[in-house]
């Protein structure tokens, strides 16, 4: 089997080819510009590598009801030209193939429950915190649509006392996302996270707003693995404080072992590192093939 | 079919023979005591009924993984005698069927999934509001365990600032249940709900922390619907306060038409009214039936 991968970020866009061991034949990178710019060199890497079939793990919010007229479009976005751009379409178009189709953060997700940390397990969930911080929700082995599909990165967080930032969420200014990825360190503290050294208070307080998050996926989907990626979770020291926090949260209340003493391979950075998302992509590419072969 | 089905509540249990309509044509209900003094009466009112089988949903927490030692035990809980009590194989040894086993209200989603409010729906969310926050999910057409089951009666909220009530929670203090649930409003307010007018202040305090849980669940599951059952939500003033607050805080994030434009009909009480538990109860028994035929 050959099959396409494609991880659309929001920055940029990873092109690989797989086979059905996870293993990454061959891949290109480049920056995310408008759609067509931006697609056309996906279409140009694609064109001659004759794959089964295409998976797609995207940046959104994107439209990944397979019953509604707007199935694979992006909805809406700030990043110009997107909204609304008809993605899975102008995909098939170009390469009539079976694709695969969902979000960035759900396709890392299921690379993890295929090939990385949670290999094996029925269910897992996949925070990556970066630019902005989002989330994918594996469970009961499926992946989370539901209505549209978790945006678990816009939950209300408690804010710290002593935390005087008003957060960067255009829409709700100190949600998770707004307190915690990557632009609100950089504001909050004038440096970039990775300027900032392992002892800095940045870090506890990090882990103050995660574990809020880890609390609440663990209380909502009740998850066999809790994987927090993206550039922010580079930081090594963050694990352990995010751990101890998240204990100190549930104070007992979740009674399971995996919780209580196996924290540490409870919560987790992805098995698959950077690659997460990429395999994702592919495994949903599996997935379509097989389908098709059906 | 004739399938019988409980709903073992935490104060009640209610005990009764439905069909595959979803009709239940005969019910008892008697208070919850010790477990041996209470599965007798239940063992007694099903000893002669020549049931198929007998759907369970119960007060927990519960072991609801079929590959762990304790399935199908009550784990922890602070009702007298509970604690360890092997409630399924109680039952099975005194009338040896096919059991469904769940939650209560993962019972009263998939009740609510399979002949209420979110009928024809691949996915919901059940709060119910009483003595307790408790919360069942069914996602992507399963009910979702995991590691435990949802336990999102627990999640943090954001306090009201001018709302001095500690929380009554032993775990967590002012989680969602701590300041939201019954015992809350009472201390909080020195009389019971039942006794605050309609315009009093509490109901939109209570709504308040009640879209909070409602936009964490949308956020994370992204449900088809949100339904809010039990007994403080037999204030009908509540309905409009909770899905105004809801839209205030999503703030146009979550752009789907059914939120957005529908949220009349989208966040809701139970379809089944009070039958909501004890039909979800009976559909998991008539699965338990339909499993054991395969």
């Amino acid at each position: 089997m050959r099959i396409g991968a494609i991880e659309a970020g929001g920055t940029k866009f990873v092109c690989g080819i797989g086979n059905e061991q996870g293993t990454i034949l061959e891949r290109v990178s480049f920056p995310t510009e408008g759609p067509e710019e931006t697609l056309a060199q996906v279409i140009a890497f694609f064109k001659d590598k004759e794959v089964e079939a295409i998976g797609i793990g995207t940046f959104g919010p994107i439209d990944i009801d397979p019953s509604s007229p707007t199935y694979g479009h992006v909805t809406t976005t700030p990043k110009p030209g997107w909204t609304g751009y008809d993605f899975l379409g102008s995909m098939k178009a170009a390469l009539p193939l079976p694709y695969g189709w969902d979000t960035d953060v759900n396709a890392a997700a299921y690379g993890e429950a295929t090939w990385g940390a949670a290999q094996g397990l029925d269910s897992c969930v996949y925070y990556t915190v970066g630019t902005g911080i989002g989330m994918g929700a594996y469970s009961e082995g499926k992946l989370v649509h539901g209505l549209v599909h978790p945006e678990a990165g816009h939950v209300l967080v408690r804010r710290h006392p002593e935390d005087t930032y008003e957060g960067f969420c255009p829409y709700h200014a100190d949600c998770l996302e707004g307190l915690a990825a990557g632009p609100a360190i950089e504001k909050r503290w004038e440096r970039k996270g990775v300027d900032l050294p392992p002892e800095h208070e940045a870090w506890r307080l990090e882990a103050y707003y995660l574990a809020q998050a880890a609390m609440t996926s663990i209380l909502l989907l009740s998850p066999r693995k809790v994987i927090f990626g993206g550039g922010v979770m580079k930081q090594p020291q963050l694990f352990p404080l995010l751990r101890q926090e998240v204990l100190r949260l549930l104070n007992g209340y979740v009674s399971a072992e995996a919780v209580l003493s196996g924290i540490d391979s409870y919560i987790v950075p992805p098995g698959l590192g950077d690659n997460a998302g990429l395999c994702g992509a592919l495994a949903l590419g599996i997935d379509a093939a097989n389908q098709a072969a059906d």
